[in-house]
């Protein structure tokens, strides 16, 4: 009943009630809240209210791009527009094994992309590009965003960790939904990830979007929505977009752990490694390259990213760009150079049979058992642990034979990491039906 | 997925998830929430997004319970196992012009129960019984615990405001409701007030839940699922209980304001009075007479009020409690020694015809505008400001005839006040339907 106050028109329990009550809010409202709470002036109990409401009552497509926007502009945004190179980016909704940024961005620069690929870490049982980087002695994530430019405008990618100056409403929103439960929305999700990836001053974005049992999104429907809502606040902010829907029912690749995923990237950067990550990476990349305008379809643009691989050309790349970033290139060529662990020991199968299931998350949850992920955000990774896998979903085993390998350092926290493993397995008579790895495409309607 | 503390078998974050999806809570995680966010243990912002998604998802009749239960044993809960009269307390939702506890609580004290009333103060549009006693010179509502002891052994009622020793844990809850928007729900509307009633120690309980355009709960039907919720909370705790949902589309009785409305008690106290307000006291009084036992039914309970009154033990007995708790008691023979607004005007028919409808909640705020009600907590209120209606639904008017009188002391806040009232009165040409003053009743199965 009192009058609002002459400087501020809006006030927060007001929007925290239409959001309540269902109603949809005025751009102007969103942005008053994202304003106030970044400033410190709306206190985190409004603000976690209006979140659950927000989780509880959904966001339109509409609001979520405001949201997107307001956050993105909490902060610095990258301007590039001097670099002559189409600005590429890919994101994944993160997942197990996921380990895929470390060979996109050599290949799209070698394709003739800029790649400013800004990263997170490892939380619960995904894994994080930083994380893998940093178990490659010296290799340095914490740019400075003038040197970031440096190594981009040079070597066509750089990788680095989120800065303070980039979308600091994110970083604040995403410490208080991760402590009231307010993560699990499409919307909120969207706009956290579109906020940091625009603020890459790109031109377009592969939108990786995870499904299965080790994604966040277990049902392809709801990573479908996650997926629209994403490229669609995308194209409303000018970029060109897609979005792929990928299998996580499984680990992606052979390996889950730091050293042994940098591993098996160079692996593929040779040329070699396992099939459905290369696989993926092919895909990808050609998506890159047709957003950027540097091929004139998918086929060729897998094409062009089989070449760039085969030539050894994308290697190189990565090369130049570790040595860049300050990283030991000595473990290009010699990946045992990598942090070892000091202990292996093999999971057996307990049958003859086919590989019917493997829980994805149980998986990446061994390897964070193992000191090779984060269960909170302080604390360390240890870089060697983690889990090499010799079997795969569809394929014949014998009993006793290795499903995989667990690589540890610690005997106390091996116990429960082979009990998640042994339990993630499940083996059957015949084998399954094959799961594609690419489930939907979701292609914004400017490309 | 980090293990819970040793010291703590809950975590917070849980409890929101768990209500966020839309499940039942156990009552060790209600019971957990309650103590560990009056302890300040549990933050702000993790109650919020708790209260938000217990708004939206709602409380279960059990969760509800025991809600109240723990918000209850928060604080001090009064034992007046010692006094030998059965205890009834009467508690209204909140109208306009609602008067009746200033009368019921001396007759049911001359009917041989105790009435220990803890009551709250006016907010918003609603005006509140510890405001208008204090219009009372020298009435002491902050009496200590030993005193309204002391007050109610004696005189058989004793009136007075909360303390900080009852349900401490409902003062917390509300303050941060009142900014995140989380106060209209049922179960935490029936939580609140419930945990307050039962640390009064009483025996029984008749609500008065308030239905039409001047309560919160506009239609009888919301009216009614909050009465039952409080109904079966009561009762799961040994209570005897009843609500009457009673009708506050007009205001009750011909005063609004707090010396207005304590004159109208008197008079009602001395047999005289309008009678809308004799008839829901009668009614009120003879169900706290039924349910502490000392009337065989409730045609018995309205003989014995209505002879109590009729024969003047009432009014004696107000003006005991008066006496006892510092009022002046010669109001009570000569009520213009309560503070008097220096001005009056008259509001004016527009036309010929019968009083359609009043719009009650817009009176209410007619007297807040005259500055007889708070807007905030923090304001401090006009004792001799109000109205005094002369035509209720239903009279028959005359064009030019006074439809009500507004006592005022500043000329600044007249215009105001004087449209809203001008504006909340619909003249027609019919008589309207009538509506009854007691919709429902809902009783307890214990009665």
């Amino acid at each position: 009943m009192s009058a609002p106050s002459a400087s501020n028109t809006f006030r927060a329990i007001d929007v925290i009630r239409k959001k309540r009550d269902g109603l949809e809010l005025l751009p102007a409202e969103i942005q008053y809240l994202v304003r106030g709470y970044s400033q410190g002036e709306i206190p985190d109990y409004q603000m976690s209210a209006w979140l659950m409401a927000s989780v509880l009552r959904g966001l339109s497509r509409v609001e979520t791009a405001v949201l997107t926007d307001a956050m993105l502009h909490s902060g610095e945004v990258l301007d590039l527009s001097d670099l002559p190179a189409k600005k590429v980016d890919k994101h994944s909704t993160g997942g197990v094994g996921d380990k895929t940024s470390l060979i996109l961005a050599p290949v799209a620069a070698v394709g003739g992309l800029a790649v400013p690929m800004i990263s997170g870490r490892g939380l619960g049982h995904t894994g994080g590009t930083l994380d893998k980087l940093e178990s490659i002695p010296g290799f340095n994530v914490n740019l400075s965003v003038a040197r970031f430019r440096k190594v981009l405008e040079e070597c066509g990618c750089a990788m680095i960790g989120q800065t303070a100056e980039i979308a600091p409403a994110d970083r604040k929103l995403y410490a208080l939904r991760d402590v009231t439960g307010t993560v699990e929305s499409p919307a909120l999700i969207c706009a956290s990830i579109m906020s940091k990836k625009l603020a890459e001053g790109i031109d377009a974005l592969v939108l990786d979007v995870k499904t299965g049992s080790g994604a966040f999104m277990k049902q392809v429907d709801d990573a479908a929505h996650l997926a629209e809502l994403m490229v669609e606040t995308g194209e409303r902010m000018g970029k060109k977009m897609v979005a792929l829907i990928t299998d996580m029912d499984q680990p992606l690749g052979q390996a889950v752990g730091n050293s042994l995923e940098v591993e098996e990237c160079i692996q593929i950067l040779r040329g070699e490694g396992p099939e459905d990550l290369r696989e993926l990476c092919l895909e990808l990349s050609a998506w890159m390259f047709y957003l950027g305008g540097v091929s004139a379809s998918i086929p060729q643009g897998r094409e062009k990213a089989e070449q760039i691989i085969r030539s050894g050309q994308a290697l190189e790349k990565f090369r130049e760009m570790t040595a860049m970033q300050g990283g030991d290139v000595g473990v290009i060529d010699n990946p045992k150079r990598l942090p070892q662990a000091r202990f292996r020991t093999d999971v057996l199968s307990p049958a003859a049979g086919y590989v019917a299931t493997i829980q994805c998350e149980q998986v990446g949850t061994a390897s964070v058992v193992l000191g090779g992920g984060r269960e909170r955000k302080e604390d360390s990774v240890d870089p060697a642990v983690g889990i090499v896998l010799h079997k795969k979903i569809g394929d014949k085993v014998v009993g006793g034979e290795p499903l995989c390998t667990i690589h540890y350092n610690f005997e106390a926290r091996l116990a429960s990491a082979k009990q998640l493993l042994e339990a993630s397995y499940q083996i059957a008579d015949a084998p399954p039906a094959k799961r594609p790895m690419v489930h939907r495409v979701i292609q914004g309607e400017k490309n």
